[in-house]
């Protein structure tokens, strides 16, 4: 079989984690498999280059921090490469640049568009484990770039798109995808598969495990992701293809988001291509916007929340500011101080009464709901922060989470 | 005007050592040149990489000690693109890869072939600073590589001599080329003007200010350097063609090498190809020989000794042990605890009586000599390590140094 196996930070962390990766790498190779190594940046590397570049300015060129990010994968797959080398075993490292992981322009949260594939079968032609590394890429101009938030998953399932890999392991510190945050709920519960639509809204919706942009392109490509630690052998999670829906449990968990800014703008314009400039401008700033709630209207004016990252708060704000007088808005809000908390379930569609049973449950705990938003298999709702831990367990809790099939 | 600087580790070791460059650089920009700028990585940077790569493995494949490496240099131009773009400049970052510097595939001892300057001269014909990282390169498989000891200075030389630079700076923590080391001999005088000659001779003896490759290449390409300190705005130190020989001094300074290890062989075969077996063999593991001593005959047997730096004394000492049969030698010996002193000076060659001179200075402070080495214009002896100190300040004062024109 041909595998791509992805470990991220926690799993490179040190000498030792690095080595005892090595192993598992090797064993995948003495069962007879290819091996394609895709790695994250060792534990807080990232933060200290962030602090690193904090100290020499408050506005770094985007570009240049792709420049510096990257050092980080690079770091990994050699000292990666190393260790497999110990063990005697054949093995190279490959920036993304190297591969050829050629991705759009848009530095620090860039869009893979291809990855040639030429030097990485050449070099799994030649005997050798492959040691990629993540979230980086290289542009048109010969530029690096990096892949942001989820980028190492990202680039483990193109690399396996691309090399029609039979199989594509993440690995990471938790044993799988659970029920809820095991942290936060004891109970909570591993599944042992998950479709990726779930998985989609999981991951969208705070669960951490897996970015939403890897099981999105996963699901485009049909690979079977399967999510496991890297500190033991037990089996994890496979994220795959629904087999059956109508077996699908009518909640299969319970997520949270805590990175999650509200902003609100007051007596809008009611008339069409309002949402349309508001949203542009923010999208032209790459700021990603997740739930927009448009309230009914009032006269001729209408209210717009939305929810971005805190990270983009400063920024949205300042696309609002700018745009107040065109959508003759007359004022707005904004809260950094709110959490996300979300159900998610295939079997939501069939089975009427689940987002009541969900604002229940918010309401046995005294909890006020201040956005709500509902897809075909998820619903998700925005609290105050310091609620978001009491709502997840009531959640778990009224959906019967912790048993198998008793909902 | 053209002009390359480079700026070595202890010029960046921090985020206030960065702005403080970027604001020189930014000067010489303000001052209407164009600027090239090749930067070391910060302070101790290399030396935690390598302690990382120890705690991983004890024999770290030199292709992958260059992807780790060349990471150091990577940080640093990104921080300084970021610290000058914050003064308003207009700046961009490449790494070795990036410009086209090609190597050949010596990993970790790798030489540049050509430097490409199309994106160097696309990006200054665009107005930029182009901020460049020292010390590595790619080679023709794009493999990156890292050119060794000296690596950051070649580079900006390479770089200057492609680019056809009026002025090739070189920054340091130094104000310049020193009679001695003023470390060790307080009354050491700057030397205002020194010939490729004889600084290669002082940069080959020890004299770490800069790298003898470096030397080389500029005197090949004529490129004048110019040596100063980043601390200040002394000038410092110009390298160039000798003007003058007739004037030159008998002795221009006083150099001293502590990485030295000294290999003897006893009784090897008194016949044709011995020596050439010997270090035919030492070069093809890239092991850099530097004196080599052969003693009178005694009979048909010789002996032979040779130093080398300490961190090859292990490799050369498994290619001796190999050949010790072929060569016939009854045995060797060596020592790490040595350190080579030497003189340097244009007018040596045209002034008897200089070795004599070097030997009694040595004399007198009753250290005795365990090999010796002469040139044109430099004279080197092998003494023991603790002892280098002492035979320095002598040799200074001896051929009175602190004063100009008084030998």
């Amino acid at each position: 079989m041909l595998i791509v196996q992805k470990y991220g930070g926690s799993s490179v962390a040190d000498a030792g984690r690095i080595r005892q990766v090595a192993r598992r790498v090797a064993g995948a190779r003495a069962d007879g498999h290819r091996v394609v190594v895709v790695v994250s940046a060792m534990g807080d590397t990232t933060d200290e280059l962030i602090q690193l570049v904090k100290e020499v300015t408050d506005s770094p060129p985007e570009r240049e921090m792709d420049v510096i990010l990257s050092t980080g994968e690079q770091v990994s797959i050699a000292l990666l490469a190393m260790a497999i080398k110990d063990l005697g075993e054949p093995v190279i490292s490959l920036t993304g640049a190297q591969v050829g992981i050629l991705t759009d322009n848009v530095h620090t949260k860039a869009k893979i568009l291809h990855v040639n594939t030429a030097r990485l079968m050449d070099e799994l032609n030649r005997g050798n484990i492959v040691v990629v590394a993540g979230f980086q890429g290289i542009n048109s101009a010969n530029d690096i770039t990096t892949l942001g938030r989820g980028g190492s998953d990202t680039t483990a399932v193109a690399l396996a798109a691309a090399l029609k890999a039979d199989l594509c392991e993440i690995y990471t510190d938790v044993d799988g995808v659970y029920t809820a945050d095991p942290r936060l709920v004891p109970e909570a519960r591993k599944l042992d598969v998950v479709s990726y639509e779930e998985m989609l809204e999981l991951a969208n919706l705070g669960a951490v495990v897996l970015h939403p942009r890897s099981v999105e392109l996963a699901m485009q490509y049909g690979i079977p992701l399967h999510v496991r630690s890297s500190f033991n052998h037990n089996s994890g999670t496979v994220v795959k293809e629904a087999e059956n829906m109508e077996k699908a449990l009518v909640v299969t968990g319970v997520a949270y988001d805590m990175n999650v800014a509200k902003v609100g703008l007051y007596n809008v314009f009611d008339r069409p291509g309002i949402a349309y400039k508001l949203f542009k401008a923010l999208a032209d700033e790459n700021i990603n916007v997740d739930m927009i709630v448009q309230s009914a209207m009032r006269g001729d004016r209408n209210d717009i929340s939305f929810t971005c990252t805190q990270g983009d708060l400063k920024k949205a704000l300042q696309v609002v500011e700018r745009l107040l007088p065109e959508l003759g808005a007359s004022g707005y809000t904004s809260d950094d101080s709110v959490a996300k908390v979300s159900i998610v379930g295939a079997g939501m569609v069939s089975n009427p009464g689940v987002a009541a049973r969900m604002f229940e449950a918010i309401y046995e705990e005294g909890i006020n709901l201040e956005m709500i938003s509902t897809s075909e298999i998820k619903i998700s709702c925005i609290i105050k922060a310091h609620e978001a831990g009491k709502a997840v367990k009531a959640l778990h809790k009224k959906f019967n989470l912790a048993q198998e099939h008793d909902q």
